[in-house]
């Protein structure tokens, strides 16, 4: 046993909880915000002091955060993430790993890992993170909460650190499927794409990606479902396979977040965690002709899962390949899950849809999310979707 | 890993959800309610199939029902309970015992057991138990929820099963503090005593009941909230020792649950599972005469209590003296986890006084509460309270 203070924050927290309006859908409820957005008088540090040290305190507040605090919300943290976002595991070198308290000793994920370690504390009603490649879902899969990464486009992101501008989307957690629906209608802009889930489209290579007890998890859950779901199809959703999704995936991301951070990252030299600079140094490698390569192959994937997710076709996978691993196995047992992961949630980051995770049950004591992606715009059937699949959430241990 | 499909619930459980009021505090929030509260055209089964089988479906909705279902709640299913609610265990041999999913393979606490499982799934917005002897507080600790037994009265229990009147006390889970305090507004009736926290006094003989890391854990706690809470003052609570005190509340507790219950054991001899049969054998040889000499213990005890917990005073104690027990341990296990638990329990039992459980953190990766017993009609109190400390929940893993 040993006591972290609040680790899911950061040490240049609020001094003192900031109340929204005294009206609204969210008043009452508390959340806490990922150390990304601007928050006014604050400085965002992306998960990295020497950034943070360079930065003036914001002069207003993020979009996300002002429609928050106008819904009646009260931010009651900013929470600790992964060095520029760059990772799905959770760790931060500076500020300790946030804990996951429903699988104790094991990763929280990432990169919104102190928003999801909050949530899953019960520390706050919900909590506002990003993904990029997958900073929400991985997360929620790993702590048990439902969370949501948008239609890219969908929330408006600025006033948020960027990362990878053609992935970036904002999304939440939450532990309560009813608190869980009620941010989208006040963080999601037009259009929205309304439609009855007529179809269920199993993907077959990404459940091929999967532990075999998580796979067969999810199956026994949707099996369980039928009465809310309609019968599943199954398809290989990438016939050039998932690995040549996320290496193009990988590629654009990279030459994005080296456009955004290069500059600094070369200037300053920041002390940067294990992983992060060697991801930095193989980012500032890849060219724009590498790049442009990686965008044709994008298209064609995006063309491909859009093709199949139409209105009323929600598209379903785990949500990750495995439950959280342990928090002190090697880096390289970090990476080799980051790899696996991302064949999985590059389908949502090429195409641009969004995805709901789901917090199904447990493997070995440990949470695990049950995917769905639905069709551009379709945010407010996957979030309707995740209240009406609450009730079989816990239906194993 | 085995699926239990909706273990939380009974087999009887509603067809559909039924939907509340359009508007409303709980509009679009969902919330399970333990099988002793009528719903009308159901049967409310108190755990025993026997006495399912004897009931007529209920022609109304009990007080708290229909008050939900007026400020918008969408009830999603009526949930598992120990029979006749005569245990803190969470065990029920015939509809199974509800999963914990925060700690899989232990316990999940009783007897409002369901309703604690399916609150730590995720699986609703919060959940109605009912708490005599520990029914919310023993749970919400076990589950790692944020739990409520409210000052005997203030909650209208017409409509629910009875177990001990002298005791019976309506209580809610929830997994998030913002929605926790919201269903308070919505049950509580008067009179509501408003104080300034000015006092806090910790139950030193509470304290020595749990074992030592649950104490050296809420200590930490308190520690890290002294920016929240005046500086504490120590005392023991119970002059003649809490087992007294126990003994007190399980003598009154016997006869009364026997007035209610002992002509229908009597006469259907209903199959019970390991334990509940024993403590109702043990019921019936509790003479008036030991319960008017334990009633005046009981008073004893309330005026002493009432006499420190006065308004602007709380009392601070481990919610239960130890983390969830293996589920699969003895009958003997389970009870004598039992009688330690109780003599914390009957502090706020017998004074009559609301007390308030809060997920602090984990022992070994399973869940443990702190709880504040406030004094007569300052349950809003201690809602205020636990939002103002939710921010340091999760702080230990």
């Amino acid at each position: 046993m040993s006591v972290r203070i609040r680790s899911a924050v950061v040490p240049h927290d609020l001094k003192a909880p900031i109340s929204g309006a005294a009206d609204g859908p969210l008043a009452g409820l508390s959340v806490v915000i990922k150390d990304m957005f601007d928050i006014t008088g604050e400085r965002a540090g992306g998960g990295n002091p020497d950034w943070l040290k360079a930065q003036p305190p914001a002069t207003r507040n993020a979009v996300v955060v002002q429609k928050l605090l106008d819904a009646g919300a009260i931010i009651t943290g900013k929470t600790v993430c992964d060095e520029f976002f760059y990772s799905l595991a959770g760790v931060n070198a500076h500020y300790g790993t946030p804990v996951n308290p429903r699988a104790p000793g094991r990763l929280p994920g990432g990169s919104s890992s102190g928003s999801a370690s909050a949530a899953a504390s019960s520390a706050c009603d919900f909590a506002i993170g990003s993904d990029t490649g997958g900073s929400v879902r991985i997360p929620s899969s790993f702590c048990g909460l439902y969370g949501i990464r948008t239609t890219h486009g969908r929330v408006d992101i600025a006033g948020a650190m960027g990362m990878a501008h053609s992935f970036d989307a904002v999304g939440w957690f939450a532990n309560a499927p009813g608190i869980f629906r009620k941010i989208g209608p006040v963080l999601l802009d037009g259009p929205s794409t309304a439609a009855d889930i007529g179809k269920l489209m199993v993907l077959d290579d990404a459940f091929a990606e999967a532990d075999a007890e998580v796979a067969a998890l999810m199956k026994d859950a949707l099996a369980a479902m039928t009465a809310e779901l309609p019968s599943p199809s199954h398809q290989r959703i990438a016939p050039d396979g998932l690995d040549t999704w996320r290496e193009a995936f990988r590629v654009i991301q990279s030459r994005e977040i080296w456009s955004v951070y290069g500059d600094f990252v070369t200037r300053v030299k920041p002390h940067f965690g294990p992983g992060v600079a060697e991801r930095f140094a193989a980012a500032a490698t890849v060219t724009e002709e590498m790049a442009a390569q990686a965008r044709v192959m994008q298209e064609r994937a995006r063309d491909r899962i859009r093709a199949i997710a139409r209105p009323g076709t929600l598209l379903v996978l785990p949500t990750s390949p495995a439950i959280a691993p342990l928090a002190d196995a090697s880096n390289a047992v970090h990476e080799s899950f980051r790899i696996r992961a991302m064949r999985m949630t590059c389908i949502a980051g090429l195409s641009g849809l969004p995805q709901v995770s789901i917090p199904i049950g447990t493997i070995d004591g440990c949470p695990i999310g049950l995917s769905f992606i639905g069709w551009a715009g379709g945010d407010e059937a996957l979030l309707d979707l995740a209240v009406r699949l609450s009730r079989y959430c816990g239906m194993t241990a």
